[in-house]
Parts: C-alpha cells; sequence; structure tokens
C-alpha cells in the first residue's frame, strides 16, 4: 500500500521547493520542511481528507503547522496539491511585502491556512478547540455532515511552551480522539541539541494526560502510515512522536541547529540537491513527481462528492441553518430579542454586578443563538458565563453548550480561537481581568486574525476588593486596549452590558467584556436611544448650559462621575458625563460625532480604576484624571475606592481646584 | 518519632485560626487551610529549617505556599511559629487595607512571605528559581554556607496552569533534587470536582518530567513524613501528590467547592469547632497546643547557630562578598567599568544592533559582577545573551552562569523572579520582544514584588523583517509600559545601552530591554555628558534657535528622527530631537528638566515603530505621530519601514504640512 518508490521524491519536491524559496527570499527556516516532509507526504497522500478544489470544504480534515516558521512546508505542499492560492510565483515571493506567503503562516492570506501559527503553542492549542468544535457540530448536524479529523505538526518548541500543557490535558480529558498531533521529533532547537534544556519523556507525558502516543521514524513513510492507522482507531487523542532529521539531505548541515533558521547558501543547496538527486532547476519540479502530487490533491474529491450529495439531501431548513452559521451570521430572532431585552432592562432598572448582568443578557443571546459555545477557566459562579440552556461536554459527550476549560486560560483562549476558526460556532470564555495576562499571546492571535471569539472577563478592577494587588487589574485595559482589533468594552450597567454583547456578537472580530464584581445601579434613562455604545462613547448626562466640566468615564466609574456631575450642577458648575464603554469603537466614529462627544469644555476629566495610558486622546494630555497610579491593596472595595480617591468627592474637588472656584 | 496526639492538634490550631481570620474579614478561603494544616504541621514540625527569630536567615529552607488563595494557611502557621510580623493582631486584621496580612501573600509586607503568591501556577515556578539559585550560590560558596531546600504547597489549579508544565520540566531536566513539591490534592476546583475538567495522571506526569513522584494520605503525619523523608534522600526534585479533603473539619461543607473561597458562616465556624474538640473562643489557642508550636519554632535555632559559626569562620574577603551579594550591592568596579566602556563607545562609534551592543555591555557587566545568571529561552544566539565568561549550568552541575531555559518564556521569567529573591544573584534573561506576552504574568510579579531581573528583549518591532506579523511587537511597547513599576528601556544606540544596562543593574527592581535585530549607528555625539539616560530623555539634538518642531523617538527610530531634523533644519525650519530611552525615568524626573525638555515648539512628533498609546503625554493630544496603527508585515525590514511611512521623508512632510511651509 505505501510505495516508498512514489512517496520518496514526492517529499524531495517539498524540499527543494523549501530550500529554493528560502534561498531566493535569503531568509527563512528550511530544516523543518526538509525534516517532516516524509510526514505530510504520506499524511496527504494516503490519509488527510482535504480538497484543493475547495480549500473551505466545511468537512475537510483540519491540518494545522503548529511549528509556524516551517511554513515553506505548507507552501511547498499546498502548491504541489493543487491549492490555487498557492502558486510557483507565491512560493517565489517567500516572505516578501504583499505575497500571500509569509514568514509564518497567516491566516486569511490564502485559503488553505486554517490558521495563523508561529508563536509556538498556540498551534497545537488552536488545534484542539478545532476538534472540539469538531464535535459539537457533529453532535448537531450528524456524521452524514460533520464528522472529520484535526492534525497537528508540532515541533520541540510547541510541547515546551506551557499553553501545551493545558491543551494537551483538555483534549485528554474531553477523549478527542479525533485530534492526531504529530511531534516532528528532530532533537534539535536554536541554541543546539534539544538536550541542552530539556530530558522528559514525551510518550509518557501525553499518556498521563489521557493521550494514546507513539513513537516512529519519521523518515519510513512504512511507520508513518501504521501509526496514522492506528491513530484512527483510537478512542482517545493521538501523539505521533516521529524522530526526524532537521535539514534532512543536507549533507553538511542536516542535524544542526544552523539548518533551522537561516538558508542553505548556495553551495550547500547545490549539495542537498545533488545528494537528493534532484535534477532540475530551482523552483522546478519534475513532470512524474508534479503528477503523482496533482493525483494525490485529487484523492477526495469523490468524498467531497458523496458529502456534497448528503448535504444537499439535508432537511432544507436544517441546511439553511448550518449554512448560516458556517457563514458566521446571526440568527433572524437575535436583533429584535437583542431590543426587546434593552427595553426591559431599561424599565426594569436593576441594581447589579454587569457580570450578573451580563448572564442576564447571556440567557437572551443563548437562547436565540444556537451556536453559542460557553465556559469558563474554573470560575462559571464568578464570571456568571453559565445559563439554563447549557448543558457541559463531557468526556466523549459533545452535545452540550459549555466548557469547563479548567484552570486553563490560555488554552481556553486558543481553543476559542479553533472553535470559532472551525466554523458554525461562536465561543466565550471566562477568567477574571487581571488572568488576560495568562491568554494574551492568544487574544492576540484573535485579533490578528479576526475571529469571533467574546472574551468575558470580570472582577474588572479594585472593586474585586479583598482579595489583593495581584486580582486587581490596574494596567490591564490598557494593555488590552493596545492589543489593534480587539474591541474592549467595559459597560457601566445592566443596559450597557447588553449593548456590548449585542456589539460583540455582531462583530467579526474578538471583544472583550470587562465587568465588575460590585452592583452598579442603571443609568441609562428609561427611553433612551437604542444602542448608544456602538459608537464607543456617549452624553449620559448632559447640561442646559454649556458645560464647565465634561466627566468622561467606562464601567463602575460611570456612576461616580454621574455623582459627581449631578453635585457639581447643583454648585453652578455646568457638567457633562460622557460614558466610555468602548475607546476602539469611539476612535472609529466619525469626526463629527467625536468632536461633538469630546466637547469643548475647559475641564476635561477621565474617571477609570487603573491607568491613565491611553486617556489623553479624550482628556487632553492637560486633563485631569482619577484613577490609578500603582497597584491596588487588599481590602473592602469601598474603603479602596477611598484609599485611592477614586471618588465623587475627589473628582468634585479636582474640577473646582481646576477652575477656581 | 511522628506523634499523632501531638500533631493533630497542632494542625487544628492553623485550622481553627484560619476560619475565624476568614470570618472576621467576612471573605478569604478557609477550604486550603483546614485542608492542608496536617502536611504543613508534619513540614514545619520535623523538616523545614527555617527560624522564626531571623526569618530572613540566608540558608534557610524556602517555603512557597503556591496556592495563594490560601494565606490564611501560611499566616496562621507563622503566628504560631512565632514570626514576629504575624501577631495575632495581624490575623484579626486579614484582607483589612494597610494589614500585613493581605488577602494573598505579598512579598514585603512581612518577613517570611517568600514571594506573592495567588496568580496560580506562579509559585511553582519561582520556587524552581530558588532551587536554581541555592544550588548556584552552594557552587560558589560551598555547603557549609548554602544548603538548604525549597518546599512548594500547591493546588490543583497551580498544576494545571501551563507554566506548571515548563517549570516542573526545567527543574527535572536540572535535577534539582533540593526541591519538594507537595500537591495539595483536594479534588475540588472552584466550579465542582476536578474531574469535570481533568483527569491526568499527576504522578505519571511528573514522573514524565524526571521527577521522583508518589501518592500519599495527606491526613496521615506517618505518611506525610516518611515521604518528606524519602523527599530528602532524592536525587530529582520531588513531587508528593498528598490526598486531601478541602475544609476537613467542617461537618457540613468539608469536601464540596462551597468551602473554597467564602467563610464558613458563624454556624458552621461553631459546628466545626465542635468537631474538631476546639474548645476555645475565635483566635484562642490552648496554651499546651501554643506551647507545642513554639518549641517547633525553636527547632532549628541550633542549627542556626552553627550556620552562623561557620559563617563567621569564612574568609573576610569572601564573607564581605557574601554579604555583598546577599544585601545587593553591586562590587564596587561596576561604576568605573561602566564609564570607561561608555567612553570607549563613544569614540569606537560602532554601527551595530542593539542586541549586539547588549552583548557587548554584557561582556563588561559580566566581568565585573559575578553575581550575574543569564540565560535566553531558545534564542541565545539572537538575543545575544550570553558572554564568554558564562559557561552553561547542566543537570546536576551548578557551577555556571548561564541557562538554556528551553523554549519556556514564562518558566524563565518566574524562575528569573526565584533566583532574584533567593538573594546573591542578578538573573536576566532574553527572548523575542512580542513573546513578553507569554511571560506577561510573571513580569508583573515582578514589578509587583520589585525584584531586580533584566528582561533582554530582541526583534523589537518590525524591524526584524520577514518573520510577519506574528513576531512584530507593534502594541507591546505601550503594555510594558503600562506595567506600574517596570522600567522599559529602548536605547537609540550603542551608548544608550550601556547606560540602559548601568541603570538596570542599579535599579532595585525589574528592567526591560527592547532592542534592535537591525543595525543602528552610535548618535551620541564623542563627549557627551555622562548616562544621559538616566532622566529617561534627553536632547540628542539641539538647535541654535527656537526649534519649531521637536521630534521625540525611542531606539531605531531615534535615527530617522536625527536624519528628519538634520534635513528640516537645512531647509531654515529649527528642528530638535529628544532621544526618549525610558518613559518611566522621565515621568519620575523633575518637573523642570521635564518642561525643558519637552519644550514648547509648536509642532511636536513621536516617532516609535509601535502604536501611538502612551505618547500623548510627551506630544499632547495634537501631536503628530509617526508609528503604527495595526500589525506589522512579513518582508524585509527597510521595505517594511517605507511600506508603513516610518521614514524621515514622512516626519519632514507631516512637520511641514503642519507648519503649512
Amino acid at each position: 500500500m505505501v510505495d516508498m518508490d512514489k512517496l520518496k521524491p514526492m517529499a524531495n519536491a517539498i524540499r527543494m521547493l523549501s530550500v529554493d524559496a528560502v534561498e531566493a527570499a535569503k531568509s527563512g527556516h528550511p530544516g523543518l520542511p526538509m525534516g517532516a516532509a516524509d510526514i505530510v507526504t504520506t499524511l496527504f497522500v494516503h490519509h488527510i481528507s482535504v480538497d484543493p478544489a475547495d480549500p473551505l470544504w466545511p468537512n475537510r480534515d483540519r491540518f494545522v503547522l503548529s511549528a509556524g516558521h516551517g511554513s515553506m512546508l505548507l507552501y511547498s505542499l499546498y502548491h504541489l496539491l493543487g491549492y490555487e492560492d498557492f502558486t510557483l510565483d507565491d512560493l517565489k515571493n517567500f516572505r516578501q511585502l504583499n505575497s500571500r506567503t509569509a514568514g509564518h503562516p497567516e491566516y486569511g492570506h490564502a485559503r488553505g491556512i486554517e490558521t495563523t501559527t508561529g508563536p509556538l503553542g498556540q498551534g497545537v492549542a488552536t488545534a484542539v478547540g478545532m476538534a472540539i468544535a469538531e464535535r459539537i457540530m457533529n453532535a448537531e448536524y450528524g456524521d452524514a455532515i460533520v464528522n472529520h479529523r484535526t492534525f497537528v505538526l508540532a515541533s520541540d518548541g510547541d510541547l515546551m511552551e506551557g499553553i501545551s500543557h493545558e491543551a494537551i490535558s483538555l483534549a485528554g480529558h474531553l477523549k478527542l480522539n479525533k485530534l492526531i498531533v504529530i511531534f516532528d521529533d528532530n532533537g534539535i532547537s536554536i541554541d543546539g541539541p534539544v538536550s541542552l534544556s530539556e530530558s522528559g519523556d514525551v510518550v509518557k507525558r501525553f499518556e498521563a494526560a489521557g493521550w494514546a502516543a507513539e513513537r516512529i521514524d519519521g523518515h519510513d513513510p512504512v511507520e508513518i502510515n501504521a501509526a496514522l492507522a492506528r491513530a484512527a482507531q483510537s478512542d482517545k487523542p493521538t501523539l505521533i512522536a516521529a524522530r526526524t532529521i532537521i535539514g534532512y539531505g543536507s549533507p553538511n548541515k542536516a542535524n544542526s541547529s544552523g539548518v533551522h533558521g537561516s538558508p542553505l547558501g548556495s553551495a550547500e543547496a547545490a549539495a542537498t540537491r545533488a545528494a537528493l538527486g534532484w535534477e532540475c532547476e530551482p523552483f522546478d519540479v519534475p513532470e512524474a513527481i508534479r503528477d503523482a502530487w496533482r493525483i494525490a490533491g485529487l484523492r477526495n474529491s469523490q468524498a467531497h462528492k458523496e458529502w456534497r450529495q448528503r448535504y444537499e439531501a439535508m432537511d432544507a431548513e436544517k441546511r439553511a441553518e448550518f449554512d448560516r452559521r458556517i457563514r458566521g451570521d446571526l440568527p433572524g430572532e437575535f436583533a429584535p430579542a437583542m431590543a426587546a431585552l434593552r427595553e426591559h432592562l431599561l424599565l426594569e432598572r436593576p441594581t447589579m454586578a454587569t457580570r450578573k448582568a451580563s448572564e442576564r443578557v447571556l440567557n437572551t443571546v443563548n437562547s436565540v443563538v444556537p451556536e453559542t459555545v460557553g465556559g469558563s477557566a474554573d470560575l462559571t459562579g464568578s464570571n456568571n458565563t453559565k445559563t439554563d440552556h447549557q448543558s457541559p461536554i463531557t468526556p466523549g459527550q459533545f452535545a452540550g453548550r459549555y466548557i469547563h476549560y479548567g484552570i486553563r486560560e490560555h488554552g481556553m483562549a486558543a481553543a476559542m480561537n479553533g472553535m470559532a476558526l472551525s466554523g458554525g460556532l461562536i465561543p466565550y470564555g471566562g477568567t477574571f481581568l487581571t488572568f488576560s495576562d495568562y491568554c494574551r499571546p492568544a487574544i492576540r492571535l484573535s485579533a490578528l486574525m479576526g475571529t469571533r471569539v467574546v472574551y468575558v472577563m470580570t472582577h474588572d478592577s479594585i472593586g474585586l476588593g479583598e482579595d489583593g494587588p495581584t486580582h486587581q487589574p490596574v494596567e490591564h485595559l490598557a494593555a488590552l486596549r493596545a492589543i489593534p482589533g480587539l474591541l474592549v468594552m467595559r459597560p457601566a450597567d445592566a443596559v450597557e452590558t447588553a449593548e456590548a454583547w449585542e456589539i460583540a456578537m455582531e462583530h467579526k472580530g474578538p471583544s472583550l467584556m470587562a465587568l465588575t464584581r460590585q452592583n452598579l445601579p442603571t443609568l441609562a434613562p428609561a427611553g433612551a436611544a437604542k444602542n448608544r455604545s456602538r459608537r464607543g462613547a456617549y452624553k449620559i448626562l448632559e447640561t442646559a448650559a454649556k458645560p464647565l466640566a465634561t466627566l468622561f468615564a467606562t464601567g463602575s466609574e460611570v456612576e461616580i462621575a454621574v455623582e459627581a456631575a449631578t453635585r457639581l450642577n447643583g454648585l453652578d458648575i455646568p457638567t457633562e458625563v460622557v460614558s466610555v464603554p468602548c475607546f476602539e469603537l469611539f476612535e472609529a466614529a466619525d469626526a463629527d460625532y467625536r468632536a461633538a462627544v469630546i466637547g469643548d469644555a475647559p475641564v476635561k476629566v477621565g474617571i477609570e480604576a487603573a491607568i491613565r495610558q491611553g486617556w489623553d486622546a479624550l482628556i487632553g494630555s492637560d486633563g485631569i484624571f482619577i484613577g490609578m497610579t500603582g497597584y491596588g491593596a487588599s481590602g473592602p472595595y469601598k474603603a479602596l475606592y477611598e484609599h485611592f480617591g477614586i471618588t465623587a468627592d475627589r473628582t468634585i474637588e479636582a474640577v473646582r481646584e481646576r477652575l477656581g472656584r
């Protein structure tokens, strides 16, 4: 079945195209593509189910190159298989500005790239999310429509990163048996032999996490094939630790760290050609080998056709729903349900923490949007992320909509990326805002890729009280607002919380909610115009007279601003309040609206229980800022607000001092 | 030897003091102290070598409560042992503002708290650094002076966090056999049973990482004692997985997640008293039990006294050096050596990447400061962190000054905290700046605790070129500057790099260097006044005429600013340049200096290949910013600078447009 004489030259085509592209770019990583070429050749010729003619076929197997630095492996492979976004010109433009073939695989640059990789460990953890998504969609749509596998090629670095632990223990726990990780075990890291820093037993480690695991020779297609066949039968996720030689084929550089991240150089590239018996010019591939790859690219067209028939035969309504979810459109019921909820909250005017308000909103969201999948990193009761509609998914049982992620913030965030990328699901997950630091690399990837993921981050300031400085976010709002493409929303009351969720669900990219532990009153006046948060900031308290002061605040501090303004107005100091639930949306608002909201009051004050960074854009560098300048403290939250001077009294004092009255 | 009748009531004293303090605070975590009381009682009565009369005795064993939420365990224990910073009043003020007994243990609040814990996983990983430090100091000073152990009490959450993987694999690799982690395996997490999210085999996991590991009954002092005795003989680090009952002693709440993070309530507290036969008032401890604890507190005074004799007997010079290092003072040779290096660089005027300049500087630093310990997360050749003086430490061999941390940025950062806390060492470690995200929780703890750790972060902008958006920091400078207490330094040339290192070494807190991959010219004029970076910003190019424009820039963009200013001056538009190597130091500079540097030129321009956030403090919200607004791209770096318009041309154009000339 496995024809070595056929596979070896096919693998060499990947090797040499990769070498040639790295030479042309004068930069890149030839070592991994050369080392792992036999693995992916066997995988794609005999096992994986993808159709290059339709790279987005919903039921395709997913392939994640977690070791993103080996991007030329992916590009060469896809080129040879016939993916149309990977032409020979694309290969020749490797690592050039505006090319589809970036230094690391970038999601969205070309169809076939399932996720952005490069930051190590992310691919493995994202793939866990893809594998979860597949099972959830399978539970919904059945084997006929959703039934595929997720393959990962990972490097030493991927498995040394902490996130890999979170990912593999979650995958093992859930028995994601359709997830197969192939470890390109080449024994070489950048500093030298991996043994400089690692002496663990990877097979035992994965077994301890509930995986099937074995070691094979990564240059022997027979062993690779047999291991992949065993993986297909496993009731657990599978690790295949494949011993390879980095830079395989290079006579003088193979098996050394020198071949990891630098071009071979023309002499060594020529020597490699000779050693592999590759008798053609750079970027050329002998016709027989091209043909073999083209045939490999056609292998699943029949399976795809049969899937298409089953898809066409679906109940029309069910199919329309499937299409809607894959497209990422929200159901028609969503907008009216949110409008009704908003009306209701405006009338009810609850006093509640925004984390609790978020739970209220999620009750509505989850009842009309069947594709949401909630979860928390072991803070379900604190993050208020679980609603009555949601039963948890459990090991091997995926007919549920809630995930107990465990204390794995980073793994959760990456898994949510994977779910969002996989299609048909909208994941949200909770932790404390201070622990956004633990999942920041994955949040950045959400933003870079534009995945619709909602981070529900509660306990968003010193307002959490006694848990103290380690748990009190101070710099996190600024640090998160710094991430391009992430909507950071800090609603002031239940109404704004509903608005924030509406925005997040509609946004084709990631959002992050910063929610309070402590209770807040409803501030929006009954009958307030609809979703005022959409433009990021709005006047929540206006004055008839031209204002002498404008107070800008977010979240829990809007209450303080409103109290201060009310009292200042009573002192004949006309004062307005602007609620700023989302800096990013306000920055994107049109200039006239921005100018009108910012206004020209002589005194501008920002109030946020966090650091000033970023606020000057609203209040100017001469504005007054009422907030934090350092870390918090452990104590009851009201005492902390007093202690740090984040109060209406202090605000009034500052405004009066500035105005001299 | 192990006297159950004695130990059980001693453990109950910890339980009840913890219950009482949580009741008084109406907030806190009673479950862990109640569950783990037997473990720490056996540990402190029979094994650990500390002296409450001198909590900072350099050769004490270290005890890290990684599960920081169980802080009352530590406070009760230290109170009972006789640590003077833990009075009964301190216990009664648990979780109150300005108390020493914060919600989570805060380093610096009281002697005896070895490190700040609460963010899960950090304690374990910090302890790995302490254990490394102990071995390095032992290699230097011998068994007579440095020879102690590091004990950790960890929870489920600590071991689920990804950082635990990095920490334990590093510890296993290095064979840190004096590190003992006791896992409080209570089977309960916040969401419910740990089995909701975890089904791994912890013993097998640790064995796979090269540890000795076993399971015991955490309520049986005989088993605890025997396991600790075995650990003392191990040639590997040891995990003791101790099965416990969370909230042990509470008749109705034990073994449930309800006892994890909330007070028992007065009725259940009373029921617990009764169940444990604890016949005294809240905060009271029967005299016999107090005495038993006091005696336990005296157990190591003889050992301490003997150590003191050995210490007094040390060679005077060696002892003075030991004292200096423990105090954290730099050697007298440091300042002159740095001054000489600076002079040399001013004359030589090298054109080199600041990462390479950093290596040059480290050659000087490491030759005069014997306590530096360098390392990199597998990017040694890229971070330029290793100098000729440094041989690596290897498994079981600690006579070295360099650590190959592996691809473990988070574990590295936490280990560096542990080394700095342990005393006598100044750790620095490298990775790419974009991967600061991977170690952010530990960087935050460096800043919160004020540990002298130097983060060497290279490849600090789109200037790294082809590796593309995942590797190009854009928001990281802002996000790091947001962390209170961290010095972020981005030197513009080799001279500023030397200045930055001088500042970092003298600073009693963490510093982070953002260094280029690409070459930069020396910009400082020969004969420039000494260490101009100390105040964070200074005029690097002045004009005779009153300036119409001031260009502020950092790092690699200072070159662009100087070119633009030179050309603008040639166009009769007087333009100054301010180099801003460190925002934090400039913010701390006196107001007059700040005002003089900022000046009052009508046009202010900030230039940094990163986002604008934070810059308004220098250039005002109406200033011009030449930088990034989103993610980078893959391509040669000069093409990227052109593409994103971070050039002298663009700067000149913007200034002229603003001035209308």
